[in-house]
């Protein structure tokens, strides 16, 4: 159920109608759009009518929703939703006419490479940096993370060059540090439906960034943002990384098409990822291109200053001179969409 | 690496091995076979040479590991692992010889549903009940299990009717719980790769069933294993619940031939899960018979007293008396390949 | 449309119902069943009101038929359809009670080779031998079979051992002699949708064995027999090969729950072939069984005399000894299932 | 094995080694490049030594080639192929610097239909006109196409509107016709391996575009455009359309990363059709601005002028409106790519 609010409802109206929600025993989620506010229902709803509600004062009405989806839904909210990221260099707006690039290595390997990458990925234009501190890896085996080592390296970059840190949290623990030095929780793909960790990432006050599994639907990658936002943190933005197919020239097939399917039914931005999307170095330049063609609100790029050393994925990292190339190639079709690049 | 003791090595040679590698900063993982002992190392072994190790008393060689894993590879131990389940009706077995079929409705709903469930379960022979206390859900506002409660009524069946009680644990917090109250620890397919959740597991003291993720290659599923093992626990065992591909008339695709595949280079056994696998109630008996014949170690299947009315995954729980007529057809396929049926 | 006759009605009145459908330039095809027959209409129906045929004699009703396949369907005709396929030996009947066994070389190299491996096929106690004489390769550098030769090889040891041969036409051409020399004419998995040859193949007078195309859904396996229907062949068996899907441990995914799922739908009967299934000689033993479990109405299995050695597919070949073996396997799950092993 | 001319090498000299190599009852492939002409070697070489080659008037060296494919390979060729298309209003190109778009609707209906997409059509920018006069439906039911007649409308818009016009053939003798009535020969996906098509195909003096197989893999694809040019072919442009995968959002997954992927290991041009590949028609717009971006070399698009009421697929064409804001943008992104369109 959907209360959409009038054009001019007050704040003590919005503020009215959230409180008998909540006497009901349900959940009320405002969500101000940028003409009006609408008010989605959560909660086990079976057992009580709501209809009444649609009389209360500024009330224009009250939407059955059918899809499974609520708080991501277009119907919710009809204007694209903006991830709005402060860093010390100022807010970096992803989503609606603002195209946003996150760019670094794939893990933080110590304060050198990363520093290193900083200053590269600053000179090639992004204002937002990946990098991996606690790695989900295969193997029990591989390098997994620096950890809290590794979120502090991050942060100390953070203000050296003023760059937003984008990063991966894996459980509670992992989440409680990432929410304390990042600007950005980032849930990895196989975390896509650790339901736990996205309840977990709905209380944290950062903005979220959740990539699709590796064989999520639609309808699968909306309700695990869904989770996110059920439980109060609306400022969250989807990536496509890539899906698992019978193709074997590409390590995951790229699905573009989930962009404007996205924003069909959401509200919500969503990124593309075409180093993990590919997982070859050669494909992520005409594939990060393509991504901007087809509408997507940012691009997640591994970008290392040595690749053939990394300590992990080095085979899909691009080096700092093909990213600059690769941003200005992305300003010039960004242009054709009329958008801007941060 | 792999350490091969010889036949009649004594325990204190075997205990000299384990601490000179332990010494060395790496873990030394010792797997008693019925004939000998082969000692798994893992850690970073780059800076060290173990070639000196093949010296030691009772050694018989040292053979390097080319596959990505060890301890679950049947080069480190040739002979089939059986799964020991203590039950308060004695100890069930699954695993070699033994075929073992766990049953039980997909949720506990209320104390009287789950004491229906057991007694019939029981009927049909099954000495270990499935049941789910903590429900990883597609949304939010899906049933999402009883928790606590749920685990105290299947406790209590424990002890009513002998059953041992599989359960699906979610998070560090419920593995918890799920370890004090269950036999086994069920960890679900979209945990597969929650490495956090992997480690917890490999540090219970208790038997852990591990389902195959919705798009888990065979080298995947069974490194998901090795984080388990890897952190000292060795009773694992590994479900097929059906992989994910484009084909439309079930809601999965169960994938039997990953059975001969994982016999082939693990020594874990290996289950099926035909009514996630298959998502239809008409679809679980023939598909139960065919995991039978292709050699799986045993059944996982959703048996409701009442389907049509249950809380969840109604439409793939066969009746009670199917389920009895189904248990004659297992027994009479598992002695055409000399299996006994627990 | 579908007209259902009454039990006793007279060869005449089925012959006028589909006299009056052909005058209305539709194609009327009386389909016998055990009870009754029903006629199956297909065509340009819109244009016609069909209703009064409910009112001539010997008619039962008349259904309007909602799923897109007319003649496979379980509607059109309820009991299971059986392949009669006459041999030198004698009918070889497949499907309903009966199970039916067709093995022998990927292709028909020359004449010592069929020779000796109908001699261990009949041994094992087969009655139909496969062999190919056009082979679909996907390198136009690969042995492309021996063409007629290849017929005639097979010709003669159909009559040398009494068994029926089953091979593959891939084009219009060699389906006119698969016709002549051959006693069943298989399309192969990727001309599953080459609805010229189907068409072709509806118009032979030899039964037709269908495999699934590689990314095929239900609906469109079973319209690709429909096609062959449509022209007035109505024997027709299904065989299941293999999907393609992300799973790297076998060369496709064997799915095995299309056999209920086309039970349910369809009366054909359905095979399996777990050597293309698999594509891993150590696999095909295992999921065969599981193949008779599950309730398939036969198999086709590659088996030669001299794997090692064979011009293709050597790897996904068994022996003639573990043919043996495997047939006695088959035999006892057959048995459990009430089935007859031919 | 692949023959190597000199720059400089006589027509002479390269007809000396063609002669040479067709005497030992082998096929020669001279394939001209813009700087020196390489002859690419087919059929069984096992029992033949070609080594001496080398030493003959105007020969560079042989290499032997390890990859499957040959004659499709940039080692044979490293510049790009060029498609040319001779039309009535001058030559179209497709390849290197020239991208190319084919647009019409999914069938040819009727006269007024096809001449009014053609008008529009040719409105929009492209001078290559796509039309089905041979469908390949999955039901034998649906509209199967007007055949000859449909040629021959299509064959007058030809002369009436100056467009060049790509048809699908589905068999050998609708390719007989094609090859008379049309400029490009289409080979549909699902007689991807249809081989014997394939060989027809290669013995057309018309081009050819090979669509690529639900399932198939890069080397298959390629194998199968060999198969093309092993017959003497050597006008071949492929194009994806979507492959196969569990994502239910499109009807097909657009597989983009195969265009740089074929680019890298093949000199074909490759173009891409959005319409099939998404099946939906709010996806065609930004899927096509995706294609270009990535570095296809063409579109084929389904554009229909009154899509609501297409005889088939009308749910994912778009309309003569649509198709020139399109075009517009297609233009823009073009030129980022540095590449002219057609």
């Amino acid at each position: 159920m959907l209360v959409v609010m009038k054009t001019n409802a007050s704040e003590q109206e919005i503020r009215a109608v959230c409180e008998r929600i909540e006497n009901l025993g349900l959940k009320a989620h405002p969500i101000p759009g940028e003409t009006r506010t609408a008010i989605g229902i959560t909660g086990n709803k079976s057992a009580v009518d709501l209809a009444f509600l649609d009389s209360m004062p500024g009330v224009v009405e009250c939407i059955p929703v059918s899809k499974p989806y609520k708080l991501v839904g277009r119907e919710v909210k009809p204007e694209d939703s903006v991830l709005v990221i402060p860093t010390p260099s100022g807010e970096v707006r992803i989503g609606g006419p603002h195209f946003g690039v996150i760019a670094g290595p794939c893990a933080v390997e110590n304060r050198e490479q990363f520093f290193a990458a900083a200053e590269r990925v600053r000179a090639g234009g992004a204002r937002l940096m990946r990098g991996g501190a606690y790695k989900p890896r295969t193997s029990p085996y591989s390098f997994q993370g620096l950890g809290l080592e590794g979120l502090k390296i991050m942060a100390e970059a953070r203000e050296a060059y003023g760059v937003g840190i984008v990063t991966e949290a894996v459980d509670n623990e992992s989440l409680d540090l990432v929410e304390e030095y990042a600007d950005v929780i980032q849930i990895g793909a196989r975390n896509m439906q650790n339901f736990s960790l996205l309840k977990r990432a709905g209380r944290a006050r950062k903005p979220v960034l959740l990539k699709r599994g590796m064989a999520a639907t639609l309808d699968e990658f909306l309700m695990a943002a869904e989770y996110v936002m059920s439980e109060g943190n609306y400022n969250v933005a989807l990536c496509e990384r890539g899906v698992r197919t019978f193709s074997d020239h590409t390590r995951n097939t790229l699905d573009l098409s989930v962009v404007p399917a996205v924003h069909g039914v959401s509200h919500l931005p969503i990124l593309v990822d075409p180093s993990h999307g590919t997982g070859r170095r050669t494909k992520v330049r005409p594939l990060s291109r393509a991504a901007v063609a087809v509408g997507a609100d940012g691009l997640l790029i591994e970008v290392h200053h040595d690749p053939d050393h990394a300590l992990s994925d080095g085979f899909q990292s691009i080096s700092p001179e093909e990213f600059e190339v690769l941003m200005g190639e992305v300003r010039q079709i960004a242009a054709v969409l009329s958008r801007s690049v941060n």
